[in-house]
């Protein structure tokens, strides 16, 4: 039986604010607990009910929003306390998170053992750390901050702290594209192919965080991707492979947490991206894994030397955890395809998968690439022969009919369409494109209202290389309605994304 | 004039939450603006308002809280847009917050210049950085990331970010005590005997951020302390002294807010601290400044070695910027005098000044000792002779005397009251007491109300090296309600403060 102490419950009131991740507590500024743990600073307090318990932020409220005995809670935060409106809420003082002094070691450059990292992984996933200490422990684990060791310590944390799937086979493949390349939508093409052969690819996929789309945001368009394990287990039981969103088997949900902060600070830090990465894959029981790694000035990995640096440590990685794992590096100087946002990439997959001879080649040349290696990799083809061979499965139809009926498996194919706002971006000098921002043509493409409206973003028209004429199209927005249109168009005055020369 | 555009403008409602310092703009989910910016990550959007502009996170309302034409805004940043309920905002997105990529090459380990901490500081002021920013500012900048230069350059910054008091004295003294020893409250002594001997002392303190008592706190239980820049002119124009609160004179505004996230992430940075301090003194006008560093296991300080480090430390950014600094290590072992919150200290500073037998003498002999100091270092007393004149001014009275005249130029001397509720807390062994828990100590008075409620606190009854029976009070907790004092209680249950052997 809980123990109901007097002077230390409030009742929940639901005021329906989304804070994303961070759990909020709101108590009145009157309320005599908010008086004892002091808000002249960023209070943090632990809440029960029933068997739950977790760490909330105070924010204290002088109005009456709440009543004198009740306070409210963020909904992430009530989802984790499992509470309702009405329901009463116990308080107690925070002792100190344990796992704290391991990132405050970590700070004073202190190399971390497996051991602390599985700690500060378990404290993370139970909502355990606020902002502030997600941002601080990011902040230290940034730049060459890990050592190797110190990145499979934290791979190893992140998959410990979640689920983990088992295939029951000996090779299931996997891939992943180290983003920052709007449209570089490979894999519902990839797994396609590589499902047609024969081959086990249970892809799961992540939603956009801070991209106009990922690749789970495109294929939704297409199909229904938000499964439970038992029907992604079906899907892939009964057709080799799937396209769903990860989201729904927290696979790795430390990351999950750590992600949305550290896209937030902007910071490019490699060796988290290798435990977040490697992790998932591990965690979704992959056994060999292909790492497209396109490099670029306005992508993520910017430089060669990057992205050399970066497959040696992908590979020491892989081979700590027993991941067989290959780097490709391709070109990201540009978007790949035309569209860039759910519905306009949707377009561009089918096209290519369909055979159609307006589809995007650089889309197409890309995804046999990565699934030759795949199929190499596997030990099924013999090294030479995976491009030939995927090519084939592709050009054939073997690809299409396995993408159809993949999505069939999933719960039904439907057809994009185009949203019903769209303005052309036309240049206004003549000359040939010599440079893409594809930071601010992503950017631009959110503000349109990308993912939220699947049909929103950027239909792409003008390539490096190039030659516009004053008045040609270099790109046509489209939104969902007038008022992104405009708000998106607002930023586009001020920001130079293409340039021709 | 203002351009209102249709797609871009809310109207603002109150709604009376106090998120203590961050930004935070609460908007509909099916708001036009939310579905542009995003909502799946920590989105930050830049809210205008006349000629104000501020930058706030994002929070989402799904409830009918706000009405569809509507946002609010945390309590400050409707201070700082200088905005009421019905107010029209006007959004944009936010474009680089330049002074970031200067914290990010921070991350990086680069050597930052005077210049770009000038501009980080300047938009921390601007209220431009999310928590989460300023964490890994905080983060980058801790242990010994900062290079001496580095600390010098992040203290003129934080000068130049805000106001700065000119006295027209070639010698204007001051002092600071490097926290962490509950009780250590020895600035209404000092201030009264230096001001007495004729000198200028203008103390400005602060609050309590994370502690049971600010000094302003406690000298607010005596006398006000809320003056602005004109009648603190007049006060120490009159008496040569003063001991009111600094907050209200914006002298190092981007240390308050920078100090309120170190203060949540429990780390010490000494850089950050020098910076702090030193920033504050310089800002208030101080020529001449004697620093207190207080060392002990579970002080701020905990060894010599650091001590030592840090007193190094001091004296090189003092003497580029300018002032004569005194650093005295003392022992900090255990709490200062026997009160532990505002008005429980404001009787010790009492009894000292009014030499009454009872007056504790520690905190009485590290007065006189940080008076005679100061008396030494403006040039007027030789060396060797400031201890003796500073005790002779206490015991004469004549600091007992310049203490209330300053009280009364400060609005009105009032004499402390013990809060209604109290619990003795008695020890359940003989033995002597070994060692003592500062922190936890400072955790108990605070949960029982301190500062919020003046009176609560702690009355402290064993010292180190004291022989006590089974049934003696050790300590006594002051609450002004019923409920505060239950709430300290059950911390006191969990926790071993007084080691008694």
């Amino acid at each position: 039986m809980e123990h109901h102490h007097s002077y230390n419950t409030l009742r929940v009131k639901s005021i329906g604010i989304d804070t994303y991740r961070e759990n909020i507590v709101y108590m009145r500024a009157d309320c005599h607990i908010c008086q004892s743990e002091g808000f002249t600073a960023l209070t943090r307090i632990v809440i029960h009910h029933h068997e739950k318990t977790i760490v909330a932020t105070l924010n204290v409220v002088h109005s009456d929003l709440l009543g004198v005995d009740e306070a409210a809670l963020s909904m992430e935060a009530m989802k984790r306390l499992d509470v309702v409106d009405g329901d009463c809420l116990t308080f107690s003082h925070l002792e100190n998170i344990n796992s704290l002094s391991y990132v405050r070691a970590k700070m004073y450059h202190d190399q971390l053992t497996e051991q602390q990292f599985n700690e500060i992984m378990k404290d993370i996933v139970a909502g355990k750390y606020s902002n502030i200490e997600l941002a601080a422990f990011i902040s230290a684990c940034s730049d060459d901050n890990l050592s190797v060791p110190e990145i499979i310590g934290l791979t190893k944390a992140m998959i410990n702290a979640g689920q983990s799937i088992s295939w029951e086979k000996s090779v299931v493949l996997d891939k992943h594209c180290v983003g920052g390349l709007p449209g570089n939508r490979t894999t519902p093409i990839v797994v396609s192919i590589v499902a047609a052969a024969g081959l086990t690819i249970p892809k799961t996929s992540s939603r956009a965080i801070t991209s106009p789309a990922g690749t789970a945001d495109t294929m939704e368009v297409i199909a229904p991707v938000d499964l439970d394990m038992d029907e992604i287990k079906k899907v892939v039981e009964k057709e080799n492979g799937c396209i769903v969103w990860g989201g729904a088997v927290k696979l790795s949900p430390a990351d999950d947490i750590l992600i949305s902060v550290e896209k937030s600070l902007d910071v490019d830090s490699q060796g988290q991206m290798i435990a977040s990465v490697l992790s998932k894959k591990s965690a979704a029981g992959a056994t060999h894994v292909v790492i497209d790694l396109p490099v670029g000035k306005t992508a993520k990995v910017r430089t060669h030397e990057i992205a050399l640096q970066l497959q040696h440590d992908f590979e020491s990685v892989a081979q700590a955890i027993g991941l067989q794992l290959q780097v490709i590096i391709t070109d990201g100087q540009q978007p790949v395809g035309r569209g860039i946002g759910p519905a306009l990439e949707a377009m561009d997959v089918l096209a290519v998968l369909r055979n159609e001879k307006t589809a995007p080649t650089d889309l197409k040349e890309r995804a046999i690439t990565l699934a030759g290696a795949l199929l190499e990799l596997s030990g099924e083809y013999a090294p030479g022969t995976g491009n030939n061979m995927a090519r084939s499965i592709l050009e054939t139809g073997s690809a299409w009919a396995k993408f159809q009926a993949i999505c069939q498996s999933q719960g039904g194919f439907r057809e994009p369409a185009f949203a019903p706002y769209h303005f052309e971006v036309c240049s206004d000098k003549e000359g040939v494109v010599t440079a893409i921002d594809n930071r601010k043509l992503a950017r631009v493409a959110k503000l349109a209202g990308a993912p939220q409206s699947a049909s929103a973003g950027i239909l792409f028209n003008a390539p490096l290389g190039k030659q516009v004429s004053v008045g040609d199209t270099l790109f046509t927005l489209y939104a969902h309605t007038k008022g992104e249109l405009e708000y998106a168009l607002t930023y586009l005055k001020t920001d130079n994304i293409i340039t021709i020369e």
